[in-house]
Parts: C-alpha cells; sequence; structure tokens
C-alpha cells in the first residue's frame, strides 16, 4: 500500500442499537446492518420506504431535481407473518440495500481540482490526497439515505414512541409558534416541512429569491419525540442529550445543535429556567413547563425530548466565490447546475432518523442498567 | 442482587486517548485513568496541578466557598527524567487521583426527599431509586477535576497545539469581541475568564445583583484551540466536531454547543457563510474568514478550532419553586447554602479539557488512519 | 415487545479491520460489510470466490451434498481499475452479499422439539425460548461464508502474508509432518485439506468407515502465516495470539486453541522450549526453532505465526442418542439426512479467514501505534 | 514526539464489566478501575485482599522471593454499611489501587541489551525501540494482581457462582483426578494449587530437581465454575468460550486454551463426545456428562465452566542459551537471580480471575439481552 493513503473508518454509530452503514454514490447500492435489533418488533417494507421516500429527492422546485426512487430490500433479521407482509424481527442483523439507480460518475470538470468554498473539498484532499478515490461519493448525502432507514427501524424499538421533525426558521425568515400543526408537516401542498401553514407561502417566495439570485440559505430543525418514558439515559459519558448531540452533529452541515430551551437558557435566569413540578390529577407528576427539552443530568424526564440543529446554507451557489485550486492557483468559483438552495429542507427525516436511532439504543441499554424488560 | 436496581455505566470517553474517570464527592479520592498517551511526552506535575487550580472552588466571591485543594498524584505511565521532575511517558496508562479532604456527606435533610426543579433529582430517582446510594456522589460536578487531569496531557498530545477558553456572556450581559485579550483571561483580577477587561465591572455588578436576589444566571463559554493541524476526523461517524459536540454536552448543565459561527449560519446566505482562499505569500493556502469553526466535513481545516457551548442557570436557588417530593407532596423548594450563581464561570476549564481531549483522540487516530507519524 | 424475548448481538470482530456478518440460512442472502479496509488495495471478484469455493459444500462424498453456489456480489467499497476487472478499495466500506439459493425451510419435523446432544438446542431454547424464530438459521455454519469473504480481503492488507491451513488430524488418524507439501493442501484430489499425501488413502478409509457407522469424528486443524512483519500486537489486553484465539473460538464447534508448540509447552523444560536466536549470514536475527508460534509476549517475532484449534465430531449422527424434548419427555434421538462426518474438514478455509482478520486488524493498529506507515 | 516511537494501548477487557488495569512494576503503585460493576453488591476489603494473598510472591520455595504486601486500597464505587466494614457497591466505578513497596529499579545490567530466548525482548525492542522507557515494567506479572483484584469483585457479580482453578499437570507429572479434593487446593501444605493430595510430595520432587539444575517446567491449569446459570453467552462472536479463551491467552506465557474436552474432542466420535441428557427427580434436565465444558453454541448450558490452559516454562533459567544482543552480536545467556522454576503455579489465581471476570460480563449482557433482571 503505498504511503500517505489515509482511510475513512467508523461507519458505525450506537451502542446496542448499532447502525452501519456502506456505499457510495457512485457505486452498485448502499445500505446499513442494523445489529442489536430487538426480537418481535413487527415492521412492514412499506413503513420503511414511507420513511426514504420523505427525504428523497426531487419532490417539489426546492430541491435537487435528481432523481433516485431509493427502494429498499430487506435482506435479513426477519420472519414473514402470515399474512405474508408483516416482517417480525428475530434478533439478529437487519440488513437493508437500496440500489443506485443513477450511479454515472457525474462529469465535474474542472472543478475536481478546485476547492469549493464551504465544501470539504480542501480537507478531503489535505487528508485522503485524490478525493474522487478516497471515497467522495461516501460523504454525499446520499448515504443519509441508509440512516433514514434504520430509523424507521428505530422508531419501532420504543413501544409508543413518536418522533417528529419540523423546519422551524429558514435563513431570516421564522415560523409562528402558534400555528404549529404537526399534521401539516407532511402535508402534500407542504415543500418545507414546517408545522406552520401560514409560513409556507413566506418560504416559497423567500426561496425562490434565493434560487434565482444564485443564492443559498440555511435552515433550523426541531426534532421532538414524544412517548420516551423517564430514565433513558445515564450520568457522565453516557448522557442522552450526549448522543443525541453527537448524531445530530454527524450530519452534513450541522455547525449546532441544542437541547430544550438550548442557548437560551444561558440567556435566562435559574427561577425562569427551571420547570416547576406538581402532582397531576391521575396522581402522576407534572411537569409545569419543558426547558430542560426531556431530559436533566442526561436522563429523560418522561416529557417530550426536544433537540434542535441549525444547518448551514449549501456550499454549490451560482454566486462566484474566490478560492485556490490543487496547485495552488488562485481561482473564482461557482457551481453550475440544480442544487437545493436550502439542504435544510431534506435534513429533517435525517434528524429524526438520528434522533431515533439514538434513543432507541438508550432504551435497550436501560435494559441492562435496570434489569427490566423493554416495555415493562 | 434486588431487582429494578440500575447501574451506572460508561465512565470512559476518547476511542484511542481514552479517559476513565472514577470517583464520588463523598467518597475517598477521585482520578482518572489515560490509556492511550503517547510514549515520549514531557510534562510535569505542575502543569497539570495548574490547570486543575483553574477549575478549583473558592477563588473569588462569585464561585462556592467549598475548600478543596485538589492536588493531584500521578501514580503510573511514566518515567521521571534526569532533573527528578520532568516526567515522561512511556505509554502505558497514566494514573492520577485527587484526595477528597472535605468528603463528609452532607446533611440535605428534608432536601433529600425533594425533587428540586432543574437538578437530576427526579430523573435519578426515576431510574436509580435511591439516589445517594446510587452515586448521587458521582454526579457532582467535583467529578469534572479528573477531566481537567486528562485534558492537561491531552494538550501535549498535539505539538503546537493551544487551547484556550473564554466565557463571552453571562445572562444579558456580553462581551465587546472587539476587546478580546486572551492574555486577560487568566487575570488575577479577573474572576470571570472574560477576554474583555471592560466587561468584568460589567459582570460583577451584575452577577452581584442575581446573587443577592437569590437568583442565578447561565453563561456561554468558548473554546478556541490554535495550532491543530489540518486533517484530522473522518467523514461520516467520526466527525471531529461531532466529538467535541458530544464531549462538550457531556458537561453538567450544558444546554447547546456550536461549531464556528453555529446557529447564525442557518440565518444567513450560502455567500455569506462561504470561508473563502487566497494562496498567501508564503505559498500556503489562506481562509479569509472562520465561519466553518476549522472544521469541514468532519475534517479540520488547520485554521483554528472554534466551539461554543451554553450552560443554564444554577439549579440551586434562594428563590422558591413548585415541585414534588418522593411521597408525591406538593411542596415549594428553595435551596439554601452557598451556590455558584453562574456554575458557567467554572464550565471554561472543564470546556478546554473535553476539547483538549476529543483533537487530542483524534490526533492519534489520524495517525492510524494516514500511516504517518503523529507530528509529520 | 414481550417480555423474555432475547437477542442476539455482537455480529461484529476486529478493531481496525471490522467485520459484520449478517444473514440467516432460511433468508434472502447473507453477507458481510468490512469497515475499516485500507484504500489502495487491488483484488478481483475471483479471488474473493476462490476462498468461498473452498468452503463451499458438496465437493466430495465426505462432506454434505447441500448444493449452494456461494456467488459473492461485492456493492460497495471499491473503484474499477481500467481492465473493468480488478477492483481498488477506497477506505470506504465494502459490502459483500452472497444469496441464499436453497433457502426453503426445512421440515425438521419432531427434531424441531427435540435437544439433539452435542447441538445448542437446549441452550438456545433456554435463552431465546423459540429457538427457529431467534435466528436458528443465523447459528448455520453458513454464516461463515461472510467471514471467508472478508477473509479474502484481510489477506491483501498484510503485503507479502500468506495465510495457509491444514488439517493435520482426523479423530485417531494423524498426518505424518515429515510428509508436509503445501501445495498438496489445495490439490483436486485431495478432499481433507491434509498436507500430507500419504495421509488421503488413511483419512478416506477411516471417514467411510465412521461414516457408514453412522457416527462422526472431530479434527485438529493448523493455520500457518508466513510474511508477517515483526512488532505486530500489544501487550496486555491487546495480545496477538488473544485475538487469534478469540477468531478460531468463534468457530462453531471449536474446543481448543494452541499457539506454536501450545500444550506441549506445558510438558517440557525451559532449555527446550526457549527459541534460541542467531545473526544470520544477511546481518538480519535467526530464530533456531519456533516454539513460540511466532508470537513472544503478545507480539509476532517476524517467524510464521502458527495456530491450531480442536474442532469436535459432527453433532448429528445416525447412532441413537439419549435426550429430552421441550415438554420433558425422555426421547431418543438419531439425526437422519446426509451430513458431513468430520465437519472440520471444512472449517480449514474458516480458520484461515479468521486468523487473516486477526493479523490484519493487528496491522493496522500497528499504523496508530506506531506512526509508521504500513508496509514501511 | 519523535517518529517511530510505539505505544501501547488496549489497558481494558470486558464489556459491560469492564476492567482497566494500570501501573508499572518500577512505579509508584499498580490497580484497576472497574467500570459496570451493579450496585448493591456487598463485599469487605478482606475478601478482596484474600484473592490478592493467594498470587502474592514468596509464598514458598517455589516461587520467587521477593516480597510484596500487595494491600490493596478501594477509593471508590461503594458506601459502608452500617457495620463499618461491609462495602455496598453503588453502580459506580470501583478504583482499587495497590501500592509497590519493593519498586526500585533492579540493575539489569548486560542482560538489559540481550534478548533472552522466550522472553519479549526481541519482539518489545522490535515495536518499542527502548524497552525499559517503554514500559518493561507494565508487562511484568506484577500487572496480573490488578486482574486478580477485579476478579474478586466479579465472583459476586453472579449470585451462588464459584470459581476455583487448579494445577493439573507440571512437566512431565499430571495428578490423579480420581484424588481430586477442592478442599485441599488452597491447605496451607499445598504449594501447588493441586487438588491431589498423592501429587505434593511428586510435584515437589520433580521442582526442586528441575530448579537445581537451574531449569524451569511449565503447566496446565483448570479452572471450574460452579454456579453458572444457562443461558450466557450470545451465538456468533460474543461467545462465551470465546471471551473465555481470549482472557486466559491474555495471560503471560499461556500458549493453549482448551473448553471441556478440548483438543480430546477431536480425537473421539460424536457418540462419545456427545452430551446426553435425561430429565431429573427434580423434574429439570440433567446431562449425563459435561463434554462441552459447560458450554454449546457459545452460550452456557448451567453445568460446570470447565476451561483448560497451558503454560510455558518459565524462560529465566541459569542454563545458558543461544541469543543476540541488541548490537546483532552472537551471545550466551544465562539468567542469574531467583525466578519461579514453574511460573504455572502462580497462574491458578491469575486464571479464575479472567474466568471469574468473562463470566460476570456476560451475565450483565444477558439482562441487556433479555430483558431479565439480573439472578432472575
Amino acid at each position: 500500500m503505498p504511503a500517505g493513503l489515509a482511510f475513512m473508518s467508523h461507519n458505525t454509530f450506537g451502542h446496542l442499537f448499532r447502525v452501519t452503514t456502506w456505499g457510495e454514490s457512485h457505486g452498485v447500492a448502499l445500505g446499513c446492518v442494523v445489529d442489536g435489533c430487538p426480537p418481535g418488533i413487527r415492521f412492514t417494507r412499506a413503513e420503511i420506504q414511507a420513511e426514504l421516500d420523505k427525504r428523497r429527492p426531487g419532490q417539489s422546485r426546492f430541491v435537487t431535481q435528481r432523481r433516485e426512487p431509493d427502494e429498499v430490500k430487506i435482506l435479513s433479521g426477519f420472519i414473514l407473518d402470515e399474512d405474508g407482509e408483516t416482517m417480525i424481527t428475530t434478533g439478529t442483523p437487519v440488513s437493508m440495500v437500496i440500489e443506485n439507480v443513477d450511479q454515472r460518475s457525474k462529469d465535474y470538470g474542472e472543478i475536481a481540482r478546485q476547492y469549493r468554498p464551504g465544501h470539504a473539498d480542501y480537507t478531503y484532499d489535505t487528508k485522503y490526497g485524490l478525493r474522487d478515490h478516497r471515497g467522495g461519493g461516501r460523504s454525499s448525502a446520499r448515504e443519509t439515505a441508509a440512516r433514514v432507514a434504520a430509523g424507521a427501524l428505530a422508531r419501532k424499538v420504543v413501544p409508543g414512541m413518536i418522533v417528529r421533525g419540523a423546519l422551524v426558521s429558514m435563513g431570516e425568515k421564522s415560523i409562528d409558534r402558534a400555528n404549529w400543526n404537526w399534521n401539516f408537516v407532511g402535508d402534500a401542498e407542504n415543500p418545507f416541512f414546517t408545522p406552520d401553514p401560514a409560513s409556507v407561502g413566506v418560504f416559497a417566495a423567500y426561496l425562490d429569491g434565493i434560487r434565482k439570485a444564485g443564492s443559498s440559505v440555511g435552515a433550523v430543525i426541531e426534532i421532538v419525540a414524544d412517548g420516551v418514558p423517564a430514565g433513558l439515559g445515564a450520568p457522565i459519558y453516557a448522557k442522552l442529550d450526549q448522543d443525541i448531540a453527537s448524531g445530530l452533529m454527524s450530519i452534513n452541515a450541522v455547525k449546532g445543535v441544542e437541547i430544550g430551551n438550548g442557548f437560551e437558557a444561558a440567556r435566562i435566569t435559574g427561577e425562569e429556567n427551571a420547570d416547576e413540578m406538581r402532582m397531576g390529577n391521575d396522581g402522576k407528576p407534572v411537569f409545569l413547563s419543558n426547558n430542560a427539552g426531556g431530559i436533566l443530568g442526561g436522563i429523560s424526564t418522561g416529557q417530550a425530548i426536544v433537540a434542535r440543529f441549525a444547518v448551514k446554507p449549501t456550499s454549490s451557489i451560482l454566486t462566484p466565490r474566490k478560492s485556490i485550486d490543487k496547485d495552488g492557483n488562485d481561482v473564482e468559483i461557482m457551481t453550475k447546475g440544480r442544487h437545493d438552495p436550502c439542504v435544510g429542507i431534506r435534513a429533517v427525516p435525517i434528524g429524526e432518523a438520528m434522533v431515533a436511532c439514538a434513543i432507541a439504543d438508550h432504551y435497550l441499554r436501560h435494559r441492562g442498567q435496570t434489569g427490566k424488560g423493554v416495555g415493562e
């Protein structure tokens, strides 16, 4: 092996619910192996596919027009129920494969020798030498399809858990939280995963302007997990929020993560921030607010888990930017072709998947920590 | 073993530079074992102690008056150089111990049966049953002394790296970045780790007011690592920013983490956010800005690594808050005794330690990934 | 999820050369993901296939007659060289898939409720409840096909390494080491992987007798890895022999592992056991013997790595044995159908694969430990 | 850091019951951190000390006369019960420290530049360069004291488990299994951990002869764990026997490991090897033999776990052997000073500790795998 060639490692995340992803955008297929999925979980291929369809490109004029059907095949880890459709996990690894239909190598031409600002071109080249040969296709956002497939299974691991995500701001525009409507997020008329119906027109006009200007814009996504039992997580280095932060920060283009009221917590007083409690009429403790985002001391409180993450604007833009090429020449770069003017939009289902996987992992770890059966 | 007793696990972080911490605030001692520290690193006990002294309580009226000398003993992993003082690591595990001088169990009295809002009392009790017996003392911020000791070693692993932290805002008050002066951060007249000399009076007056009101306030800390070579990190699930986020989020009371311009990236356009490049006069690439915080695609760019984290306000306050006790009674809680009105202050050296450890870990991983000697 | 259902975990082995296998004998396919394979390694699909063909059933009257072509597909982690045939690894995960052609569930009938002596029926049932539903197909020796595919890649990781295995005894019959001929092991006339041409007739007659008697017999396999550089491994808990032992013991039906002269070392004196050294004519150190099997203090010496493992006799036999069924009835069991009378034969390529993977893993770890490029 | 300096890593073993050891023979102290010990386990310092006393040198004329009291201090992870003596684990890491009393560096003189046959001198020097500086003291058998301390805790994790070891052969001499008496193993008149009273005189005479001849001899140790519940372990890469093999092979000088009848299984037929079953009078399944050594398919059967390991003869002998020195000169080496003529004797408590830790680890993993409380 020639000296100086680096390799990529750590294509696995999770401790007990372990997800290993593989595959390049230019290759035959991509997929994942989920090891540690408990037995007895019932799901259908259609349910996995539905999650994948949410992140698939080409669904509106606001996202890239590349067409990939992203059809998932499930190769192991289940037996078919008598209905011939419902799969029941057996506790063995679940292998899922998605073929690449449009796998031709693009002719990047000149761009292949230039460092596009905001892209990882320079860092990849510094580390791996020839970025095309060292898995440039691996770092494509296509890899996240495998995460979404794994996340679809993770959702099933915690009984009663519902993980939903929404875009809460795009560039300078934000939703009105008073209008929050989860049902609207998946609406066919809603290309933005916004929970605020009134925001669709605002976002559409804003993003059309951005796109026409050859520009791009960032976004903030909020993920909410309801139905998570209290007690998941552990202090010190196995905090639930720590693993959620790590998972969200591993998504391409993410630059910030918050739990609960996040950075706002640093601006307010202890009285304002403390979530007070009272006994409910049903004899169960009730929190009067959820500034903590459902996590105290690294352990879930039983309230909704709330996490937000910031996605930077798409780096591929039509506006020329100063940069250099591999030979050390100063160049001006503009990226032609169609790109998502706001990659944050398609990050919504990916964020959901990462949060679902983190919680599923801690749910299973909790079994070992407490000696209680899952779901008991 | 009685059913239902849970245990705590994962007292280790890092992959190649692995830190395992142990010890409770009520026990004999606390400490850490650093496994994976490369051989040949020269350090003195005084250098480790200097870092510990930075986070030690009792240094100004703005932090708790508990007195712990926090003297570190280094038990293994080194040989003494001929000067009898300089230690040279041998590549074997470095074990460090800090005795607890003031280890008497506090008489928490009534508070022991009440769930203090903002504290982990409720979640611990839900998970572990008897929180005192299940390592309540483990979750004390004293555990972070062991992190700081490990971080002091981590700083030595990457030649030329300098990791510094500063408090950039406290509640509603922020520093003026135009005044940034790293030398001032460690000044004896500066109880806040602020880099802005003009802010000391502002913070002092503000925090005195908070303290007298029986209140508390949060803070934002910024950690900057200079001298980090390009190429550290890896795409997918071994991103450098991912491990920094995980490390910072594992610090008590942290609710948000940002890399570079963080959440601000979600508000601006692609042109604004892109860090342009030019060839420098010395024939080396120069970035014209550092919105990326020194990390692109999960890999270091060679610029300064910049991370920020939000610390929530101290939960122990004199202002009464509604809560419940273990028996399900509604109660009003106020926490007597002296507490840090802003725990964020003492989080500065802890944040430095966690960032130093994450970078040291990736520095060593880079060796395996590239086949290049460290520092070559 | 119903209480009491257990799941299987840990379908991964290796630290830097990490192999995750998946798939059941009754499922659609099986395969593996190799994460951590360095970039720049050249191989062909035919080379992987050749290893798989060695362990494929149905190749002589001495092994089971089930027919599985075991054709491997390679889905990721490579680019094609200009010859359109040679694959070059990119450092990203290599995903390999083998379809199950003969995947119909067998009608085990009565046997499904009985605990066959020597089989894992009782332990599986105790742990997993319904053994068929809990991945009985996962524990089939078909899983080892995935190991062999991974091992074929592992062989390429260490330049110059040659890993070969041979059957050295079968039941009461042993080879004559004076006749050792590696070239004969793969000979078409040699159904036993024996290195001793004179042993073929002896083994054939012996095994025919065993088979006709409805009996079975065990075997001892020796694996030799030539061309392994000195210095691989580490003391304490990362010994090279420790990982070889773990890998070989993970093969179905293995009950013992030896390194070098193994148990014989316990019978002889220090003078006899010590491998003396002299400087060779070429100025390089020469060992005068290899009782150590190429490993001292957990680290390779540069001599051949020699490991042996004992495979117990096939548990499925035609001779009736006493047992019980799931309902607690005493029964007599004999297993009809054609089975390998000596499963140890087909364990040869599997042992090679596990040793190759362990050495490849330590080879890559050595890079990180020494800061030397692989192959330097 | 100078190029070419390697470091040692992986000073941790176990998955849920994780043991990290640290310390050198020439340093201040050595010890371990046990992370993952469940809460509620009651033990005394005297119980830990009793295990350490078993492996302590200087207890008969057959082992080295170096004197180390090996007094253990327990620094964390417990609360004291009301009797002021019984410790109750809290689920947090248990840190144990043993001071080195006789820690002066030995004057190895000439030997420091020579490669002693059978020792790891050559491999260490090849890997680490200067073996003294790279933790030569770490690879001393003193490190095993930390394992024994951890093993003493591990014994308590599995209720009802009793782990005992015995020396079953020494060089050419073996015990008579008909005389097996566990009570005799710890007898004050028994310097060999032999279970056969009749063997003491034979071993004593034999070993005196070996010692006087300036020679040394190997040994085989058998470890038996009674009271291990059925169901521990998992197929594929988490087999209980795999982890026992790895643990035993990690002990200095071990060259072979067997489970149950081990290599003998390769010599006999399927009928002979199969452990038949019958329903017992108490309505529980009974195995009529234990050739499997208590493990089938990687999972415990509920019978005694039986493992054996081979220890090579002490490499330090008075008989001159050929070797080379660091400068490439041919030399004759004989090791003066007092050494154990049979290091296998003191390996007995170490083997017990490694087996106890492996079983404790799988016991805790079983909780997570089954959702059953430990001990239920």
